[in-house]
Order: structure tokens, then sequence, then C-alpha cells
């Protein structure tokens, strides 16, 4: 059985992100794992995430590139602390950036594989460098500053 | 009657987009229209459209912001033109680059307004600076560069 992703260790509360939450029916619900120093995501995107006929629609991608983020950047705030994602404290991220370089066309068909890493993990903040790639071809890169959520939309975290 | 939107200028092949495309059923279909020398877009995002309890999803903020971006390039390159937005040749964006950033958590359930406008035109390239407000407060801006959209993607265009 494959390990359990990060997003399985957000608290129930923390989990009805349309990108990335488990509880949310209507949502993306992606899955990110640790591959050696990177965090991988795999995500085959709908017939009707459909940019031009062929294509991806890249809003799709900048939604990946947000979550698989967000996810990423708890995770390597763990490694950083010594901490297995599961653990106390929890570290949860919002995104207080994202940008998105569109390098060429991503075909619509096969898997999207995400794959990231933390460039710098600093105080509440971490930035994550991401690529998107389609059968071994990077098609987009993405950068997310993820900070870490307040108190105030964190509430219910120990619950 | 209200006047059509930018988005119901694109031929059929190019209105399958998921963001902004008239034919998706599945998709967010927005409508872009010009508001004196700005260019708005209402969107009421739906309730699974969430991030955190009581917030709006970061992507959705994202994909908004890259299909209103490209829809604004048109329009701007039309008007740079001094041409109707239906008439010929017709001008079409994808996106190249996308950014976003997230001033503040966006409270989901009233509709959000985007308001577009170039930041510059040259050549085939045009830069689209965007703010994204609920009930008169910003609580995201985006800056979204398009260009044209090659040959190979837009054949069909005369159909």
């Amino acid at each position: 059985m494959e390990k359990p992703a990060f997003q399985d260790h957000y608290p129930d509360h923390l989990a009805h992100c349309y990108g990335c939450g488990r509880l949310n029916e209507h949502g993306l619900q992606i899955k990110s794992r640790w591959d050696g120093t990177e965090a991988v995501c795999t995500f085959t995107p709908r017939a009707y995430h459909i940019a031009v006929p062929g294509y991806v629609y890249g809003g799709l991608i900048a939604s990946l590139i947000d979550c698989h983020g967000t996810g990423t950047a708890a995770a390597e705030a763990h490694r950083a602390a010594g901490l297995p994602m599961g653990s106390e404290p929890k570290f949860r991220y919002v995104t207080a950036s994202l940008h998105v370089d569109y390098l060429k066309p991503t075909p619509l068909g096969p898997p999207l594989e995400l794959r990231g890493y933390a460039t710098e993990i600093k105080g509440r903040k971490v930035v994550v460098a991401i690529s998107v790639s389609v059968e071994g071809e990077v098609t987009a890169r993405g950068e997310v500053v993820a900070v870490q959520i307040p108190d105030y939309l964190a509430k219910g975290e120990e619950e």
C-alpha cells in the first residue's frame, strides 16, 4: 500500500480545499509524497480541463502548483525540524504568492508530474520551486511563496 | 440587454477553455467587458471553491486572473488597433506567465470583481495588471503576460 500523502495528515477542518482537500468531493484531491529529496504529485487532467483543443488549461496547472507548493512547504518544514509529517506541532501553509511560467503548451491526456522542493526556509516562510512535466518533458515551472497559516485561519487545528 | 462579453467573440473552436469557454459546460464561463478604460469580470465562487472554511480557493483566483487576463489582452489589442472586438483580424492570446499576490484571505460568498488593464502592448505581447476585490476590498493582485496564440494552436480560426 502506498504511504499516506502529505495531505492525508491535514486535520479534517483543513481538508476541504478545492485543490488538495480529501473531503472536497468536487475538488481535485491531489496527493503529494516524497521521492527522495523532491516532493512528487501526479495528476491526470479530466477531458474538460482544456485550454485549446489538445492542451491543458493553464489555470489547472496553476492550481496544481499552488496546492503541491503548500503541501511541499509543510513537508519541508517538518523535515527541517526533524519531525514526521503527522507529528505535533503541525506546520500548515497558505500561499502568499504564486508564479507560473508556461514554457510550452501542455498536452491533454497523459498524467502530469509535478516535482517540488524548497529553495528557502526562513521563519514562517517557505519558498518552493515546482516543475510540471508530461511524459518527461517539462512544460511549466512555478514558484510558490508559502507562509504558515495565521492562527485565526487555523483555529480548530488541535480539534 | 448586456453587451456581448469579450469571450462571446471567441470562435467556437477556441471556446472550450475551462476558465472562459462558453462551450465548456463544466467550466467557469467567465465574462469580461469594458467599464471605461478597465476590463471587468464578476464571478461568484461556488461553495466548493473553498480553501479553508470561509475563504476562496487561491487556485480559483489564479484561474480567474488567467482568463480575464487573456481576454483583456485580446480586447486591449483590438482597441489599440482601432478595431472592434468581433472584427478581423482576430487577436487571441495565451498565457506566457502568471503571477498572483494574495494580499489577504478572500471571503467566500459574495461575488468577486476582477478589474484589468494593459500595462504594456508590444509586438505579440500584452501585459495585463489585474485586481481582485470583494465588496470593495482588494484581496489579490495579479499580472498576466499574454502572447498572441501561435498559429498551430489557432488553426481553424477562420472556420
